[in-house]
Parts: C-alpha cells; structure tokens; sequence
C-alpha cells in the first residue's frame, strides 16, 4: 500500500519500473534494476526503487536475490531499511541474513517495528545470539522482548503485540479520543481500546467504530464490551486462530495468569497461523516436516523426509511378507501377481479419501465423538457402495483379460472387501491417534495404507488359493 | 462474545449449563438443555438459553441437533433467531433449513443481517426459490442483493458487503465523526471510512484509527491512503485473499468496472476463503470433492468420490499391463511377485511428498519459473540421495531374505532409479498442470503415481529380466 504521496512523487513513480507483473509475481524488470543498483553501489537508485515498497514486496525482492545481494541490499537501505520484511521471509532465509548482519544493526532494526515482529524475527537464533542483540537495546525494550521469548514456542505469548492503548474504566469516551490525538506513540495499527482497573486487570474492550459512534461524555464502562473469552499468554496459537475463527475477531487481548493485560494478539498474525496450520497437516499427511521450506538444500531435504520413507520401508515389508505366504499358488498362476497391485491400490486410494476427510474434520473440530458412530458408517457404507460398482468393471475387465471367469469374481470379491477396511480404517485410525492426543495428519497416513495393502493382498491371493487350491 | 450485561441478567446467567466443554466442543448438557426445552416447546426456557449465544455457537448447535429440531427452534425463537448463524452451516444443513422454512420467514431473516451474509445464505437456493425470498424485501434491499448474486461465484462481488461508510473529499475528520454519532443505521461493523467522489468513484480510504488520532479540522483528503491495489468486484476470492494475506489487510474496498465504490471485503470472509483454499488442496490431493461436507448422505459421498477411484482403477491397469510383460521371468522366480510392491511404494511416497511441496508452493506463488530449474534439480537429488540410503538398506534385506546377493543388487539398482523418476515427475508434472492454467492439486496426485508404479515395475522387472534371463 503506497501511503498519499504529492502529484510529483506520484509522476516520479511512473518512471520507476512494475513492482508485479500480471500473475501477481514480482516482476523480473524490477528484480534486475535493484540487481543493477546494487551491484553499481547506487544508494541513491536502491532507495527510489525500494521507496514505497510494502514490506511483503520486499520479503519477495529478498527471496530472490542470492546471499551477498541480500546484505548489501540492507546494509545500502541502512535505516531505511524496515526490518518487518524478514517477517516474510523462509527460516532459512531470514537467520542467514542475521547471521550476515552485526548484532547492533539487527538491534537497531528491532527498534523500529512491532514488537511481535521483533520477536518472530529473534526466537530463530539461537541463545547467544539473541543475548547479542538485545544488549543493543534500551532495558525497557529489552525486557519486553525477553518476557514474549520466555513464553513457550507457538503460545499467544510469543505472537502477542506489546504495544496497546489501555484506559481506565473512569475514563469518557472524549478524554480517550482527545489522548490518542495527543499521544505520539501509538502503536501503528489498532483496532480496540482496552479497559483496565488499577492492577491492570483487563475490565473490558471497546472498538474504534463504537468509539466512533458514541457520545463524547459516555464513559468507556458504559460502552465497553467484556472479553469473556479472553486469551491466555500461555494458550496455544492454534486455539487462538480456533478464537478468531469462530467469532470473526480482529483483535484480543492477552492476559497473564493473573489476568492482567500484557499485550494483544491481531488477525493479521492470526491469518498467518491458520494458513501455517492447514499446510502442516498436508505436509504431515505427505509425509513431508512442517518446517521444510523451499529455500532448504538438497541434504537438509533428503534428511528431513529420510526418516517417513524407512518407516514406510518396514511397512512395505509387511505386505511383501503377505505376498511371500501365497508363493505357491502366484507360481501356479501368475496372473494374481500381475492383478493384485490392483486391489491394494484402489484400497489406498479410498483409504487415504476417508482419511484426509477425517483428519481435516478432527483439525476444525467437525468430528466428535457426538457424530463418531455415523460417520464411520457413512465411510464403510461408502466404501461398499463404491467397492461394488468398481468390483464390476474390474471382475469383468480382469476375468476378459485371462480368459477367466472365476478369476474376475475372486478379484471382485477381494476388491469389495478392501474398499470396505479402507472405510472403516481410514476413519478408525485418526480416530484413534487423536484419542491418543496426538496429532492424527502425522502418523495416519502410514497405517492406513498398510492396513489396505495387507488386506488387500490377503483377501485377493487367500481367496484365490481357496478357490483354486494352492 | 457476552455483550456487557447488567448484574441481575449476569446472575441468572450463572444458573444456564456452559455452552462448550473445556476441549471447545459443545457442550453435552447445554445441547441436551435446548433440545428438551424444544421437546417442551417452553418458548422462554430456549430464548434464556440461547439468549446471548454467538452465531458461530448458534451453528455449531444446529448442527448437532436433528432436522425437525432445527426447523422448531428458529420458529420458536421467531425474530430472535439471528439469521447469521445459517451462514456456520454445511451447505446441505443450511438449503435444508431454508427449504422448510416460508418465504416470508426467510426473507425476514435477511433484512436483519449484513448483505455479504445475506448473499452467503442465499446463493446455495435454486433461482426460483431465491425469488421467492427476495420478492418479500423491500426494493433497496432486494436490488442490492440482487447486484451482489449477479456476480460470478466465488467473486469479490459475492463476498462483499454493501453496508459502508463514504465520505465526499471535503468534509473534515471532525464533520466525519460527528455524521457517525448522529447515523443510527451504520454498518455493524467497519475499520474504515472511504472517501469518493461525486461520480461515487473511490479517492481513498481512512483507518478509524487514523481518524481518531488526527486534529478535527483536518480533511479526510489530507489524511486518506491511497488505495493503488483496489479489488475489483469481478475478481476471484482466492486473488483477493491472496492480497489480505501479503497486505496485512483488515478491510478492502470493491469498486465496479467503471472505479465506482459498491461493497467492501472484511478479513473476517478473508479468513474463510484462505481457509477453504488450503482445504482444497489437501482434498483435491486426495482425491475428495471440494464440497464434500461431514454432513453429506451415503449415497451423495459415495458418488463424489467414484470418479476418482475410476481413474485410478485405468491407471492400476496400465501398471498392472506392465507387470504382465514380465510374466515369464515371475513365473520363474515368484520372488520378483513378492518384492516388487515395494519398489513401487517407495516411489510414490516419495514422490507424493515432491509433489505436496510443489503443489503448496504454486499455490502460494513461491514457486515460479524464476527459481522452477533450481528446485527440479533439488528434487532429483534428494530422490538419488535418499535412493542410495534406502537401496542399501532394502539390497541387503530382500537379497538375505531370498538368499540372493544378485536380488539384491537389482532390487537396490530399481529403487534408486524409481526414486529420481520420483523426484522428477513429483515436480514437473504439477508445473507442467500449472502452465496449463489447470489447478495442480487435483490432477497431479494420479499422474504422480501412475508414473512411480510403472517405472518403478518396469525397472525392477525389466532389470531381473536382463540380469537373470527371461
């Protein structure tokens, strides 16, 4: 968002080049013009492109540029600089170039933005580092920082702003508009005043449109709205995005145990959090870690995604051991070698559709054991339904293929079993892992799919040897 | 959210069972509560139940209770029922209410709740049953609603709500505040005030916050921002989000073709559309409907989810015709029918986890033809990397399973092979879907695995077939 700018600013800017092309991507014509700049040192070009760039533009620009470039760009910008950006930045990205920075320029940056910010810019570095820069600041600053870092990893206490506008229940809704006009440092978006008693025990809230509306001589107690659901600094910041959700919130107030006022947690932060939160759980069901970020190197990816793939090389093992008890009878006929990947695939594939449903409706608290019962019904009777439909096309298809009718009917009775176990474990199984408190995206995806690999290669070539003897 | 409540009304609060159990579930005796109360059709008894509840509460309610329980407690409730609450609903539950219920009723409902909402309820009813809601609203209202659904699906111009506050360019912040105590019917909600024209074409924006810190006698021209990245009506849901989300917006103006204000977007509709989207994709990775609901039938579900399942049975074929090709060397030795399942495994999942990455990265435009080359060679690299780490593990495994060094090797060699073509294909086919303007998360998942299993049994067959002899 470019903030008014007089007509001459505003010409100036036509002759700079597009941010983003049309996809909404940034624009190569202007990646290179700040390549150029900065690689003919002009401080001067560097700060007219980068002017008015929002900080997620500039998040973008830094993203592609290579390492070097990246210093250089903010050590030419210096003050100019606005520390915000690294905020959009991959980990990986983002501690590279503080680790490239001195602990007072990072120090400095801190200073200038949101204390929110500051703090998911520094919980990535480690203890000594982050002692480094905060030595850099003024004590008051410092001790801000330091209490939202001592809040555990992923808490509303580690998302939380410090900075907000509190007031006294005797207060009128005058005197509160009169303050903000006269106080200088506000912070630089809100959306709610806060009502505090003299301990600071948060009273109440009231919104800027209500502030807005309301007679100046009213008190803000009048006007006021009691936050009964309040956020606990300690809270998990998934049940705080939960919060918003559900209640179309902008903003809220976080207390500490005894229920004063220590900061405020924004939707801005919480859009983030949802986003984060729906892309762990595709990433968990991949099989992929929730930290892996595209800027990672090949042998920092190979080892994060090692670890899923020999648990999934056991797994294997187990259905290959199935297989391995029926050698007699795929040597007398080897067309159940070539059929039965058939029928552990299909059951994989309505396995893993029962699962993902599951696991989402557990995430957003859709699935309960109040609908339990039905649902797992719901999913085998699915996956007999859709088992018997398949069971035709591929009983008739396989039994043409090898000129057998009793093989087709074998295939279609083994098939309709398995898609009937995908069902009933596909929902069984995250079922049961959340019972067990944990996190169902993570660990289902690999029963499921050994559960419809066994039965499926057990119902296939045990029917068959029954049928046509081993 | 309570409203602030007098102190007798907040004691008799007290005696009312909790509305959710401590895991945010609702809970049991409070469901169990409402649905005697309806059973007794004790009018009162509901309305102190449900008196201060949230819509989002509201729904979750409806939700668990049965159809004809439903349809009772917005009738007894009568215009206490906020008709916002429909807008937390499945699609199935919420056209269900709405068909049982009159016209008139419905009707009723939506000229108390915002147009965005208003258009939310109503979009899901067939072009009959809309005009027989609409036709009992008052003209203003009806037109507007009317403008709104003309608007494609999934449109900026479905999402918005026509409910703002313009100011022309020469009133002052003071004369703004004053014409906002002095409206009794403003928007319920806002966090800005838009500044236009004559012409109604949007000049600008003012945060309320901004507002309320700037002197009275400044005018609104002097302090708006201007808004360089309007949305326009036309544009799709996904691109606005996309903007909030990059922005840290709250609020967005909606101007028409010709640059005339007609709604805004709030982040509250912002936040359920990024939410949607990432569901999408983990459901399209899947294989399930993006409009599969928990609360669909049987039959609805098993239908929705066939397709797919179609698909995969064609694509199990051809992997299946490529075993087939091999029959000679299985029927020589059956351990090649044993272990090849586990070549084929092993690549898809590997190469579904490339492909959740790609898919996610797309999606969120992280991926682009800019850094396309460096991240396909990422992904081949992991693929032989971790290739080599598993070939070793699973050579050794299968080759003293069987007791055959030799098996062992060529299993150890298929894997490896399978891997890479993994890592390869997990990438370049969601990219290849993408520069084919079609959605990556839907189509890459059968392509991914179609190309896994057959190379993968193509390799591990063909290669015993050369190193043993057919």
């Amino acid at each position: 968002m470019r903030e008014d700018a007089d007509a001459p600013v505003a010409e100036a800017a036509d002759a700079l080049p597009q941010v983003r092309d049309s996809d909404g991507n940034l624009a190569d014509g202007f990646r290179e013009a700040i390549r150029a700049a900065i690689a003919a040192r002009d401080v001067d070009r560097l700060r007219a492109l980068t002017g008015d760039l929002h900080e997620a533009d500039m998040g973008d620009l830094i993203e592609e540029l290579d390492g070097d470039e990246r210093r250089r760009l903010i050590e030419m910008l210096g003050p100019a600089f606005d520390f915000t950006a690294l905020t959009e930045l991959d980990e990986t990205v983002r501690v590279g170039i503080l680790r490239g920075l001195s602990p007072l320029t990072v120090a400095r940056g801190m200073r200038d933005i949101d204390s929110d910010d500051a703090v998911y810019i520094l919980e990535d570095l480690d203890e000594e580092e982050m002692a480094a820069v905060l030595q850099h600041l003024p004590a008051p600053e410092r001790v801000a920082l330091r209490r939202s870092l001592d809040y555990p990893e992923d808490s509303a206490g580690r998302r939380m702003q410090t900075e907000f506008i509190a007031v006294p229940p005797f207060w009128t809704v005058g005197r509160t508009i009169d303050y903000m006009r006269e106080t200088p440092d506000l912070p630089e978006t809100f959306y709610e005043v806060f009502v505090v008693d003299p301990a600071y025990r948060l009273v109440g809230s009231v919104s800027l449109d209500r502030l807005l509306r309301t007679r100046r001589t009213m008190l803000v107690t009048q006007v006021k709205t009691e936050q009964l659901k309040g956020v606990k600094a300690t809270d998990d910041q998934e049940d705080v995005a939960r919060l918003f959700e559900r209640y179309n919130l902008v903003s809220a107030p976080v207390v500490d145990d005894a229920g004063r006022l220590v900061g405020v947690m924004t939707i801005d932060d919480v859009v983030d959090v949802i986003q984060e939160e729906a892309d762990e759980d595709l990433r968990a069901l991949a099989g992929v870690g929730s930290d892996e970020e595209l800027s990672d190197s090949v042998a920092y990816t190979a080892k994060s995604r090692l670890p899923w793939l020999v648990v999934n090389l056991g797994t294997a093992f187990i259905s290959a051991s199935i297989i391995g008890l029926f050698e007699a009878t795929i040597e007398k006929m080897v067309a159940l070698a070539v059929l039965m990947p058939i029928v552990a695939s299909m059951g994989g594939n309505a396995g893993t559709q029962t699962m993902t449903v599951a696991v989402r409706a557990l995430a957003t608290k859709e699935l309960s054991s109040h609908n339990a019962r039905r649902i797992v019904s719901r999913e085998v009777l699915v996956g007999l339904f859709n088992g018997l439909a398949l069971a035709c096309m591929l009983g008739l298809i396989a039994g043409a293929w090898f000129a057998n009718v009793q093989l087709g009917a074998v295939i279609a009775s083994a098939l309709v079993m398995n898609m009937m176990a995908a069902g009933l474990f596909g929902i069984l199984i995250p079922l049961a892992i959340s019972w067990l408190k944990l996190d169902p995206a993570v660990a289902s995806g690999v029963f499921v799919t050994t559960v419809t690999d066994t039965v499926g290669f057990f119902a296939f070539l045990g029917l068959a040897t029954w049928w046509f003897g081993a």
